[in-house]
């Protein structure tokens, strides 16, 4: 799905409620193993959505907000950073190890809005659903609106683990037999990330100042 | 109902698809007239929402981001904020003449999480619902969460512009009949409002520079 808009607001969360074990001990938490925190951990997939709904163009600026939280080692447990490109799309993210389970992406384009509540993990297995509304406007009066949000629905067969197994099996078997060059699609789609991502750090680091990309 | 938690996040948005004619000429986009544009016709709505959530304390800082539009004469067409308390609760809304139609309100805490998308102006007049998730975690080896979103149904026999009447109504006759003393929650949750739209604002001229309040 390619939502094309001339005005696109993106917003998105990935919050996990952890326990004081995982706040102590796991290596998401400890500034030699994984540093990048909550960012690396949980971030990620908000800053892989956003890039999606612009098909990966970068944003030109990050800035993460002042609402940073850090442990005693410093590493980020909870922060939300904004992604802003040249033609005004914005897009929030907000990630957190200390808050209730979300993974929320929401987007509100000239033509209509998009929403759904469980971003990287489906509730379930075998079909996924989001909301979505198109040219909706108030009614006469303001007595309601003329569209309500409407659910549509995904079917998947296998799991997305399955499918992400059968691509990355395919894709080895396309340069074993029949001699094709390595893929390009998913290692641009990492390090894009890796590049947001490394800018939301920096911001932190620089004390919320915007970091050019 | 009181949210309570210990860490919170706001995200609201209030964007109306208005016609050509409407930038050119309404009220709410001449400079000598309505001159707080979409902030003060659309944002307000989200500035209230996150002030309820907050039970009414004033934000610490106020800090527009750099997507602001404006049209010509310098009204504000479309922008972004972010409301940052001093316990790190971040409210992020996002208020636009230039989008599709949208008034989502998203409160993301320690322990829950609540959605809805007609905030301002509901779907239909006789009832309203909301989406709530409590306590949810991912379930074993993350196939699917250990609880989905569910909707809340708020039935109201009256439309709340009748009930609005109906509050004014008694207020003014607790004073007429009762000797009562004038109502101070309405004009207080007005006058905060409109302080946070001013910082807002003020941010804005400013060049998107965080305003203390």
């Amino acid at each position: 799905m390619y939502i094309y808009s001339l005005w696109l607001k993106i917003h998105s969360t990935s919050t996990a409620s952890v326990s004081p074990k995982f706040l102590e001990s796991n290596i998401r938490v400890k500034p030699d193993l994984d540093s990048l925190g909550a960012v690396g951990d949980l971030g990620w997939y908000c800053i892989g959505a956003a890039l999606w709904a612009k098909e990966y163009q970068l944003p030109s600026l990050v800035t993460s907000l002042p609402d940073v939280t850090k442990n005693s080692a410093g590493v980020t447990l909870s922060c939300t950073a904004s992604l802003q490109w040249e033609d005004k799309t914005v897009a929030i993210f907000h990630c957190s190890f200390l808050s209730g389970t979300s993974m929320d992406l929401s987007m509100c384009g000239t033509n209509g809005t998009v929403h759904l509540n469980d971003l990287a993990i489906p509730f379930q297995e075998d079909s996924a659903t989001f909301g979505f509304i198109s040219g909706a406007k108030f009614a006469e009066l303001h007595l309601g609106w003329t569209k309500k949000l409407e659910e549509q629905r995904v079917d998947s067969k296998l799991p997305q683990e399955v499918l992400m197994v059968e691509e990355l099996a395919g894709l080895v078997e396309g340069i074993k037999k029949y001699g094709h060059s390595p893929d390009g699609k998913w290692p641009s789609i990492s390090r894009k990330t890796q590049l947001v991502l490394d800018a939301v750090m920096k911001s932190i680091d620089l004390g919320c100042h915007p970091v050019k990309l």
